[in-house]
């Protein structure tokens, strides 16, 4: 089987890793043998924006949806085109515009990773964050100008949005270690939240298995620091999610190696696999970015296309990597972005 | 000089660390010599509402008013009053209603705190969280009911009230290490959020000497965790800011630790000195709650009353009880909270 899929490398360390991830994929659809990959790269981004004054042709999203999955690097440099073109243009229209309603992003305590915390207690979470909806509605307006302006934010949290994340929550915790913790605020935010509490006890009924319990999203930030071990599967609002799985990247040790999954869980549109960190300007084109989160990005789309088994050992050639010492700077090594790579090729088999 | 300061202990723990750091305020002012305090205690709650269904009388507000300050522990009982009831009623009410529009809350590596950051390089920071409008506007509402139903959450943003809490954080970084970080997303929230931004621009223009400079704020709380030494002065919304300072009170060991100040800045009415703790159900009553939010929380009065000195020693002697192994069970001692309080009792000199 040929999976046909759009690669997207973006901006800044995109570009670097994108190519990494690829060859790793490459060798795990060769380990497997029953598949393989078909790349087709689209030069999207900044760069193409500042030559056209477009993040993408305006059949963009025509043009992916002949393909089976996204893969993408990073978007952004701020520096020349502002974030509300670069992200809005590319990035969030495609989570859109594909309803990839569902972002999913894990943090693992990694063997051979060091922890920012002192004992991190292996810890293995799962973040299902909803990515249609809520805090990120482009909602809102001004009134008056000078002393008297007022901006208005609206934050729309739909019944079906709001439903399909859960229940893909308790779902994915069937599989895992039985636990769902909601994250809200509804002490202080009086409309939405405590519409989000009624509609996870509600969907929650259906899964009397499965324990489930609600945090503030103040204490679930702490908790995360002081107790990551205690999560299982967390469902977050648009925002909430956003938080607190760059808070996971941060307790496992760096951004750079967060992965994440724009899913659109009914497969009718490809979903678009692109790692938590960003473009990382400052960093990029010298071959010292992490490729790691690209790599575990790629684990999550053989994941989803159901190559478990070779996903798992492309996780395991990544934790061996780490534990022989072979990191980047972000993580405190010396290793380039060439040199991780060649040692996860090394250890996948 | 004589302070009137009413005291609302609240409920849980609130009752127990409130009397250990009224304690230690009076031997402060003792060892000052130049002011007293006079405390009026008030039983206002939960308790309260079981009894009267309310959570203060009518004119619980005019009474506050009549005093200098106020002094509150912890409010909820979430078992026996739902939150929304409990917070509304007493805690949100006053901070609105006294328009105490900025919360200040430190965050600092204490000698003797047993960080869970392993490396945790002495931070010494302070959020500025605006504190009275924002994600926490009492706006919205719902529309259809069953699988159509959608919740509409308005934050809003004025110029005064952001204008307000930004120039609070840009005179404070003035007395400080003359940076302030604003905590935005405006990538992904876009209409509140570039609001946020501009003013923090215009703002910042009178004050070219101080380093500003905005995180958005998934990266600001995997900064906190990865890099807390870079913080000095943090100014946030309300969300935001209530997120990063209990990541703030994470960070430095235990939330039980992290203090705060609820201020109208104008002293137009009292101001509410609270910690960022909160009533903790689960272990009220046993005589080891932590009573060092509390304490801390009450140097912040006496640091907004104009008593730098021994304010400082309050906390000093704070830091060397700690030192000295001294520590309630959330910070893995063993001690109670008499031990605690007379400890600090002890080296308050
Ligand atoms: C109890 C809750 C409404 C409150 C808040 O979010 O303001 C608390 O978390 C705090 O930080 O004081
Ligand atoms: C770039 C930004 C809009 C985006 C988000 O907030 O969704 C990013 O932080 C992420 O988490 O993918």
């Amino acid at each position: 089987k040929t999976y046909r899929i759009a690669v997207i490398p973006g901006d800044g360390i995109g570009k670097e890793v994108v190519p990494a991830a690829i060859e790793v994929l490459n060798k795990a659809a060769q380990l497997d043998g029953s598949f393989q990959f078909e790349w087709t790269t689209f030069p999207w981004g900044c760069d193409y924006y500042l030559e056209t004054g477009k993040m993408m042709p305006d059949n963009g999203i025509e043009i992916l949806k002949g393909y089976d999955q996204i893969f993408l690097g990073a978007v952004g440099m701020p520096d020349l085109v502002p974030d509300h073109i670069s992200l809005w243009g590319l990035l969030i229209k495609i989570r859109r515009e594909m309803k990839q309603s569902i972002n999913v992003r894990p943090a693992k305590l990694l063997q051979g990773l060091p922890s920012p915390l002192r004992n991190p207690n292996g810890f293995d979470f799962v973040v299902v964050r909803e990515n249609s909806e809520g805090e990120y509605a482009e909602s809102g307006g001004r009134i008056h100008s000078g002393q008297d302006e007022v901006a208005i934010q609206n934050a729309i949290f739909t019944r079906k949005g709001t439903e399909r994340a859960m229940r893909y929550a308790f779902e994915m915790a069937k599989n895992r270690r039985q636990h769902v913790t909601s994250a809200t605020k509804s002490n202080g935010i009086t409309y939405s939240m405590p519409f989000w509490d009624e509609v996870f006890a509600q969907v929650g009924k259906d899964y009397e298995d499965i324990g489930q319990v609600s945090n503030h999203i103040d204490a679930l930030a702490a908790f995360l620091v002081m107790k990551p071990e205690n999560f299982d599967v967390i469902v977050a609002s648009n925002l909430f999610g956003d938080i607190l799985t760059d808070l996971g990247g941060a307790i496992m040790g760096s951004i750079g190696i967060a992965p994440a999954a724009n899913l659109n869980i009914e497969r009718q549109y490809p979903s678009m696999f692109e790692p938590v960190h960003g473009s990382a300007p400052d960093i990029a084109g010298q071959g010292i970015a992490n490729p790691l989160g690209q790599i575990w990005t790629g684990k999550m789309m053989l994941d989803f296309l159901g190559y478990h088994e070779v996903g798992t050992k492309v996780l395991n050639a990544m934790e061996v990597t780490l534990a022989q010492g072979i990191k980047t700077g972000d993580l405190g090594g010396k290793a380039t972005l060439r040199d991780v790579t060649d040692a996860v090729l090394h250890h996948l088999q």
